[in-house]
């Protein structure tokens, strides 16, 4: 099933979305309710919606050198634990929007990533929990980054927060078998990135159940699982694609600001 | 004025706090809307209330080492633009709640600071714009923080994200003049960090304009400035305050998880 946030005329609501229409979510949906097709009788044609950032999170959770030759490429050692780094929520843009090059970096780099959305309230979770039931859905994300100032900063935040630096595909996909499919970022066509989930350092339960001990994860949270190799610079006018496969892709403009 | 976040019954408003009572503002008020005492007629004592965390921010924003003497007792240089990093939103609890010590570490430290929070939306502020203008109002907080996984990890992230990690004071005061103010943080009582927020690098002015370059702040974000120098270990058992003068208090007792 693939989840959407739309907004209808002045209305802003959570839908399916089907073959050329949304069949709408009731009004006071949230992500992780539960979700019943009896209350889903309102279909509307996609060309009459506007489709928004699918997720809202009161986190954004990210994992670096998560695939080892990406690490190797940016001559980073392999970690022992998971790195992990927060992006603001302000940085949120979905599908056709641009990103925009900020003036104070001038290498910004694409990272293609899977992302995962939060359904359900995680804390300190235990060895014989399943981390993957607090999963709601998956969807391909961006982990847009002005490297010249990741480089330079002692810390990620700024060079990862520029507003428009986190691209998310416009659905949740909450069906996907993701333990090894293809991870891929393309640049005006040409493949720059690629990976399988299966080489990541730490799989997914693992940083569940890992960034679960050091802080608790909200409902809607979004976690982004690292990159593979590959990354390359940005240009004004690019189309950066991200894909991954199962879940769905993403394309993005490029723009300066 | 100083406003809070109530639960009543099984309701939660804002209010404004006085003495011995909160008058409730409307059930639809969000932080930076108007005050109308007119829509202020429901006046109830503050014992039958439960105070919540008073912010619910899309983002903490933090200042790293704007205090030069704090920079200097943890050996770092001064920065030449201010360090910003995030700490995560889970992380908040207010006056009373207790700071729980993560095992994961063995040396947690207090750094008590000014807040403040974003009263309207605020991205790429022009040289001539009032970054005042744009503040909500103020409060005490405490960037509590793992120092030895601080020192280990390449980020800050999860050294001060951990749940409880971010205690603020009870009521946000919109009525605060900061610009020198004593910022002081007593462990049982004993005076550990004193500065002024005069004695910033960057002041407040500064820092708003500056975020508001590197990623939008929106209505609610929360903004730390910084910690004067006298950093110290907290203990199971100690009790830690942090008052800024004119701003408020903060007390949090210090538990083992």
């Amino acid at each position: 099933m693939k989840i959407c946030r739309v907004r209808y005329g002045t209305v802003e609501r959570f839908g399916e979305l089907k073959d050329g229409s949304v069949a709408l979510l009731p009004g006071d949906w949230r992500i992780g309710d539960p979700i019943d097709p009896i209350n889903m009788t309102e279909e509307v044609p996609s060309e009459d919606l506007e489709f928004l950032v699918p997720v809202q999170p009161t986190k954004i959770v990210c994992v670096g050198r998560n695939y080892s030759r990406h690490a190797e490429e940016l001559n980073n050692p392999l970690p022992e634990e998971p790195l992990l780094f927060l992006k603001a929520p302000s940085a949120l843009i979905t599908e056709g929007e641009a990103i925009l090059l900020p003036n104070q970096s001038s290498r910004v780099e694409h990272e293609g990533e899977l992302a995962f959305v939060i359904g359900r309230r995680c804390a300190g979770l235990d060895d014989d929990e399943d981390p993957i039931s607090y999963i709601f859905g998956f969807l391909p994300a961006n982990d847009v980054t002005a490297r010249d100032l990741q480089k330079n900063d002692v810390q990620f935040t700024r060079a990862k927060s520029f507003d428009t630096f986190c691209p998310v595909g416009r659905t949740i996909e909450t069906e996907a078998a993701v333990t090894d499919v293809r991870v891929a970022t393309l640049v005006n066509g040409e493949l720059r990135q690629e990976g399988r989930t299966s080489e990541m350092i730490f799989d997914i339960p693992y940083l569940i159940r890992y960034i679960s001990r050091q802080m608790s994860l909200s409902v809607g949270d979004l976690v982004l699982t690292g990159t593979p190799a590959g990354v390359s610079s940005l240009q004004e006018g690019d189309l950066c694609e991200v894909s991954v496969e199962g879940v769905g892709t993403l394309a993005n403009p490029v723009r300066k600001i």
